[in-house]
């Protein structure tokens, strides 16, 4: 549940239409979840992925369908599950003609061979509107989860991947930047396309992190999940921020670093895993880096209070209001 | 999956991506099926629902969102299964008021509360399109399931309800009937906008049946859907389809009234369960009718050959043509 916000108060709403199911976690995490009796759980997750919401208006097929995957799957992987399942529910914008059905079903496949699940039901139709995938997946953990809840007051706060990417590369997409070479621009564009899901990290997670979640919304906005359901102040060094090269370049660029930072913290589709935990699992959390197949980074600490906070160069912090992508 | 067609074979490539998940059950029923290790099956259903497709353009809220739950829970009824949950992801045509906020909350509730499941997850998204929900529902079956695949020579055939109610309500809708009262018009639309799914009747129906599905892309092609995956053809007596009230009263006005008890069967939108048993078992079945709160009716057997066929009033039998809606 990502939406947020409107007036009557929709999602406040929705939570209490989930109120009576402890299955849903009331909406609060990244995903529901069913024990079974043999121990394990099956954590399921939803969302639709719609071209010119979540892409460009004129994003080919594969590539609106291979976020769908992928945004769904990093759901999962901030639960700390494993895929196992997907259905897809396809409204086509019009009678489809066979090259795009074709790039759907191959978009669907390479999805499949790289994360390890499979389709198992779904339905297709014409619509009016922009092509939409609405998927829901299912995959199992065989411990405990990773959940929202959880931040206390010394843990260190930790970031997998680069930030900024994504919400760079929408804006090279939509032609508002100048000056970053094509390689840089391919680079950045290709993480705004086709996130990379935290899988392996978010399963190897639940045992040494007290809390955790992807970075979809802008990783100042989803700190503030992170402090609204845990104990403390999200307080997150700006310098720490791990960013990619051609980010580094962008940045390099920026007249207002400070302010140029705070928009890579802004920014939304990075994601990536955001994640607390004490300081003597530090060893062995950059040990997942190799096998997670990503940089990790501590980039604060939550400390006693509320809210999400910045630090500054002189040693102060400054509290941010953490406001995201609000969806209406 | 309900679609159909398409010249590459989209629904076939579907089917190849959820080979290797036995779970999918090669997408040939009405939903997946998970069996877990205390004996239960979770049956899994998704379909979207999108205004101006399955719903008039101009259609409420609520009835777009009741239709999206009904519809799903039909395919639960369908398997057998008893619903506990969904997940729903909302694609908004723009930022919606705050009445549409609401009449979206009291569709689902009421729906929760009539169905007996809850909400456990989702997103929502202004989109670009029309209202469009899509639906995953999730069920338990404590024993057998119903399936698609079983019937045999001998089977008596079996339909829940009343037939053709759906297609009439969605003539009258769109404005396409002259010479209904306006008490049988808003009986017909309701059926149309608001199906009821067998949740009841479905649940009891595995011990007794050998194989059933739900009546949506129309009586005739999901009769042959039956007869593809079993052995025999379903051979149908037109003159003991069950009509409602008004239904009967339409037909009385109908010139052709084999064309028209035809075009009755072709409709979709029934929502009712179609099944074939063996005639032992008919005392039992016809019991389930007031426990389950729907009338049962024997509208034909199984017998040797294939495909489907119609019964004339010299005694032959003509076999028909039994494509229904074709999704593109």
């Amino acid at each position: 549940m990502s939406a947020q916000g409107g007036e009557f108060g929709f999602i406040a709403a929705l939570s209490r239409l989930a109120a009576r199911a402890p299955q849903s976690l009331g909406l609060q995490d990244d995903g529901a979840v069913l024990a079974l009796a043999d121990g394990r759980s099956l954590v399921i997750a939803a969302d639709m992925v719609q071209a010119g919401v979540h892409t460009l208006a004129d994003a080919p097929v594969e590539q609106v369908a291979g976020k769908a995957l992928r945004s769904n799957l990093s759901d999962l992987a901030a639960m700390g599950a494993s895929p196992a399942f997907y259905l897809s529910t396809i409204s086509w914008p019009g009678p489809p003609d066979e090259a795009s059905q074709r790039a759907l079903i191959a978009a669907l496949q390479a999805g499949q061979e790289a994360f390890g699940l499979t389709l198992i039901g779904g339905d297709t139709i014409v619509g009016q509107g922009p092509l939409s995938l609405s998927i829901t997946v299912l995959g199992w953990a065989e411990g405990p989860l990773l959940r929202r809840a959880g931040a206390r007051p010394g843990d260190d706060v930790w970031v997998s991947g680069t930030i900024g990417d994504g919400w760079l590369g929408l804006t090279v997409a939509q032609g508002r930047q100048s000056g970053l070479d094509a390689a840089d621009q391919t680079f950045l564009v290709r993480r705004y396309e086709y996130p990379d899901p935290r899988l392996k990290l978010g399963a190897s997670l639940p045992p040494l992190a007290h809390c955790g979640l992807d970075v979809s919304d802008g990783l100042l906005a989803d700190a503030a999940h992170l402090a609204e359901q845990g104990e403390g102040c999200v307080c997150l060094d700006p310098l720490a921020l791990p960013l990619s090269a051609p980010a580094r370049r962008w940045l390099a660029r920026q007249a207002d670093q400070d302010a140029a930072r705070e928009s890579l913290m802004r920014g939304g589709d990075d994601y990536e895993l955001l994640f607390t935990a004490p300081p003597e699992h530090r060893a062995a959390i950059e040990a997942l880096q190799a096998p997670a197949d990503t940089r990790l980074s501590r980039i604060g600490r939550i400390v006693p209070g509320q809210g999400v906070a910045l630090a500054q160069a002189d040693g102060t912090v400054r509290p941010v209001r953490a406001a995201g992508f609000t969806h209406f």
